[in-house]
């Protein structure tokens, strides 16, 4: 090798820390991505739509009645199992996509920027505040509803004030954000706040429209504290992304799940996936739900703990130690010092104050994990297994064996 | 006595820990105060024109140009120091004013009612966002134009909205920013917030002008993460207003200082002063300011602190810490605790999360005070002693005197 493990892995938290993610744009999958007519992104590692759990192909039912190319949920359904729709990984294409995750060419984007690594990483706004989302698999009118007047209002409106503010330095609002008791997975109440801060004046000014301009201020006020959790997801990708194929390195440049699968990637080994089954997640429900109706762990949305956010910041977060059922906040500090032994550094513009200002946990590092035989803590929502909808949260521990499995495989690689 | 001490402070703590203060209104001091034409309110203890500091002045030339009974800032200080004018302490009207804390009969005041112990409080939004301020003594034409702008463009819209919304409820507000970091003295970043999130769609529908409206909207949200701490003074007034003369207490009801005196108010010693000198503050100062530009400690913003919060809650803020120059987050941890040897209870709604959950410290005991020989710890901003603006913050450690001497009466009374 041409240099240690140690050396490319110092580079790999190094560059995890450097990455300052910018918003730069809205612009559909199709521009975006280079998103092909008929085809579609989805969440986790590869899946073929057989082998798709439910919440999943709601997705894509509700993607290809939002494209336009069936007219009914039951044509849509055909047309996807018949071969002419292509589907791969977000990941794929330098995107993440939460829960089911499905992304389709009309789809509008969260562009960001990192002028630092040079990445960029993409991901949908969540759709509408009207009733049941994409995301969880529902497909109904209310859906596809909210995700045209995305499409047709909210995205040309952030769009134009980017225009005409300039990008929106991300790494800067999530630095004060996680001071704010963010951890940036299943709690985003301060990051949601200090967007709709920075972007309330300039909308004033990007909407002529009145009505559209209360309807999207409520969007991004009133409805949704989740709200900037696409924003922190692609911030996140960003920042993974520069270590995409970093050679010699036995970080983690990638976790998410399908709903079926959980599976990881790891710089040194490129874009190859390492699987294993997804989890079910300890959590708390909804009132009048339980683990029975619980789809399996699903969603690109652990690249947080990927970026050493989330389960790994819980520390962070005293409010979401009570959204995924954190016993206390000791329990909680206990996560944050657990998780540093199987990270290779600490990320300085994320000082946990519990921790004496020590930063979180950060590039996690496959030899770590299979030494001390502890998985990374992820924070995630938790999606009804048919019914279209979020049900509860909690707190995944994903399978050891992909990570086993990877570091056999870089042990092939490194003879 | 009717009633033993213990008895009358656990009604105290009681009452401090039910107030539920709520946004109702704003409307000018005439009116909710029915302020006299001719009378000022300030800060702190009572105080004549003579003995006033160079803030105040500031700040009472600022007020009677605003009024218009002068033309220029000479003829307004002859006003002032001609006995025509009558002066008064905010806190006998039940209201309260940060640093000079100067209110006239046309000063737009928010109004804050507690429905549960049926009080109201108020106070003044600070002024615009250009240049100095009024409550820094700074009388310029650009803090006339300010205080012009906040009555005739931010106080009609926000009652607007008060008038399409209903009240704003000011307790549950300020519980999430405490869990958000906020102690809400010198830190009101969360808060202000999410006042923003809780304002924005209803005053696009309230603001008919777009230029108010995005001019509004940038006041609301770009210029000042001190913003709410007007809202946080009034509901911690309101609070504070249910022990105002509730008989054999000796909880402090009211702590706040002129700029020459710290005074205190005791509840079951109604509405007497007991007075020392205001001390200097010690803190970090702008760039190009020291500790000999300082003014000494002033504003009735130390009813935070009387309602639990502010340095009391500093264990709750670890931003709040490096602002007012805390050693660390350990010892902020510490002055919480500490805070607890001389309160009488704590309030559930403030829980402190590196305490255990455990509510901040509430209802300051003149006798624990005197006991122990420490005075509560007062987060404050620091004035310019002349220049009319704001040049650091810091942590004001009042005289104990005061507290002895209110406990000498309270013993008088109660032979």
């Amino acid at each position: 090798m041409a240099v240690s493990i140690g050396a490319a892995n110092r580079e790999a938290v190094d560059r995890l820390c450097r990455a300052r993610p910018a918003w730069t744009g809205v612009r559909p999958a199709r521009e975006a991505l280079a998103l092909a007519p008929r085809s579609l992104l989805h969440a986790g590692p590869p899946i073929a739509w057989e082998r798709m759990c439910a919440p999943m192909r709601g997705a894509v039912i509700a993607a290809v009645l939002f494209e336009g190319w069936a007219k009914t949920p039951a044509d849509a359904e055909r047309l996807a199992g018949s071969g002419e729709v292509e589907f791969a990984p977000c990941h794929s294409r330098g995107a993440v996509g939460p829960m089911a995750g499905v992304i389709s060419p009309s789809t509008p984007l969260l562009v960001v920027e990192d002028p630092v690594n040079h990445t960029t990483a993409c991901t949908f706004i969540a759709d509408g505040p009207w009733g049941h989302q994409l995301r969880f698999g529902a497909h109904g009118p209310e859906t596809l509803a909210g995700l045209a007047w995305v499409r047709d209002v909210v995205a040309p409106a952030f769009q134009k004030v980017l225009e005409l503010e300039g990008p929106v330095d991300l790494a800067s609002l999530m630095a004060q954000a996680l001071a704010m008791g963010d951890e940036m997975h299943m709690r985003n109440a301060a990051a949601t706040g200090l967007l709709a801060r920075r972007l309330a004046a300039p909308l004033v000014a990007a909407v002529p429209d009145r009505a559209h301009l209360e309807a999207i201020m409520r969007f991004l006020t009133r409805d949704n504290d989740q709200l900037f959790l696409a924003w922190s997801m692609a911030a996140a990708k960003a920042a993974a992304h520069a270590i995409d194929g970093l050679a010699g390195s036995t970080i983690v440049s990638a976790m998410a799940r399908n709903g079926v699968e959980f599976g990881i990637r790891v710089a040194g080994l490129g874009d190859r996936w390492f699987t294993g089954p997804a989890s079910l997640v300890e959590g708390l429900y909804f009132p009048g739900f339980t683990a029975a109706d619980a789809n399996r762990d699903t969603g690109d949305s652990a690249i947080m703990e990927t970026y050493g956010l989330g389960g790994l910041a819980m520390a962070a977060s005293p409010a979401v130690q009570k959204i995924v059922g954190a016993k206390s906040f000791a329990d909680a500090v206990a996560t944050s010092r657990s998780m540093s032994e199987i990270c290779a550094g600490t990320n300085p513009l994320f000082p946990l104050a519990p921790l004496n200002g020590e930063g979180t946990p950060t590039g996690i590092d496959i030899r770590k994990v299979v030494r001390v035989g502890l998985a990374p803590a992820i924070n995630t929502a938790i999606a009804h297994k048919s019914a279209g909808r979020m049900i509860g949260a909690g707190i995944a521990t994903p399978p050891l064996q992909p990570f086993v499995d990877a570091l056999v495989a870089f042990g092939d690689l490194h003879p």
